[in-house]
């Protein structure tokens, strides 16, 4: 199975009043794994981490719908959680992150899907992937998520 | 249409360096009007806040599954964003909850849907939605959101 | 005494796990209601929303120093805060903003000082204030807060 | 001297539209650094990790005042900031944790100090800080930070 395993800590603030992390911080916490795995910081892009991105780049990277199964609440803890994070589908101009997020004791925590699109920052618009990050996200394909709730 | 249309205000914060708000923070921005809609606080329930909720309940609200489109970017204003916001479905224990996301200007941001199951916090089982909720929460039944890109 | 009273609602997600207003969050009710008070909003400037700021401003506020003094915790509400705001101390470049932060129920929860600092956006260097914003600054003048555990 | 350092990861959802951390971000990264040094994380006490915390401890920590200097804009790096962390003063229930933030590439962005006071969590009262608990932190203590806008 072609997936990366990214740790993702957790914060303190992440958590909401019911003791687990809140709804919304658990995508912040699937962002992280996707920057962690494919934005090229700087420097020369390298394995997966060929999407250029940051306020500076030429181009960026848009998302335009988000998908996520709770399965169990995520108490807090010092150790991160670990993100099993794979592409789901290559489109023209998009792509679509698939993820399980797993508490620091194991349990399946979440089942996410993002969809991106490349979009040009001078215009605005999509652009298509190039070769080069095209063969790269085809290193993580494998079987899009399978949401259970739809 | 039976919904409601809830004022939420953005902050600086909510944006991240793209000059928009960020994409976790969107369902930030949903969950408040979520809570203003259904939460009663305190005092007596009244007319649609009827659902128990807050860390001292003996019942409350757990986020089982979200879906969210972004169809524009939403820029910072000191004007609020604007949610109308239904229910799509009632089940046994859980509803479904939709929402449209209006910037200030007008321009629809964002369709999104929250599902929720009721959670009895002694036990943290899943219980029935009373009588009393499913009435409250039938006034604001409509048509489920449909997404587009699923 | 010449100070303004913001109301900044909370968010359910600004508590954290002890079932409080989490410490950093509080800073971004501040930074709400120091917004709400300073930023002009597009449009023309009036009363004290004489500050440019935002990402596209000419000029804009930095946050150089910050000190809060947290005297009671603050419990979530769906009734806003209430932000008594003046100014401690205006410079050549610089300002002081104070604040006294309320909970709902009329507890003071904070003491707060901000110090501020014009900056061009082109050079990034700090500007003079003008007479206008001079003008209007004075207008909330009052002493600066006193803190106790300094 | 007795410091730590504490590499502690920013987030891109940290930063806001001027494109650098927002400045209530910062104290949520020093209270990353300030649990990573301080809290027991369940198992057994060692070294400094001798504050019980979380929402299920018998006492916990409060944050009763917070100061912080800003002194460069961070910028977004998936490289971790550098918090060196030290204690400035220990008092009967209470203690001053100080710190130096920097950027990943070495430039001292902000210089802070927060009081801690540690509180029964029955009672909510004030409690004295257990022998164990003050030779741990004495393993750090070192002058308390000196400001220099005061």
């Amino acid at each position: 199975m072609p997936r990366v395993r990214v740790p993702v800590p957790m914060r303190w603030s992440d958590l909401d009043a019911y003791g687990h992390v809140n709804n919304a911080a658990m995508l912040t916490l699937l962002e992280e794994a996707r920057i962690a795995t494919f934005w090229s910081d700087g420097g020369s892009a390298a394995g997966t981490k060929v999407l250029t991105a940051g306020p500076t780049a030429t181009s960026f990277t848009l998302v335009a719908r988000q998908e996520i199964e709770y399965l169990a609440p995520l108490d807090y803890s010092q150790e991160p959680v670990a993100v099993d994070l794979w592409i789901g589908r290559i489109g023209g101009a998009s792509l679509e992150v698939c993820y399980e997020l797993r508490s620091p004791a194991g349990t399946l925590c979440a089942k996410a899907a993002t969809s991106i699109v490349m979009v040009e920052a001078a215009s605005g618009r999509p652009r298509r992937l190039t070769e080069d990050e095209r063969t790269a996200l085809e290193s993580l394909l494998e079987d899009p998520i399978e949401f259970r709730r739809r």
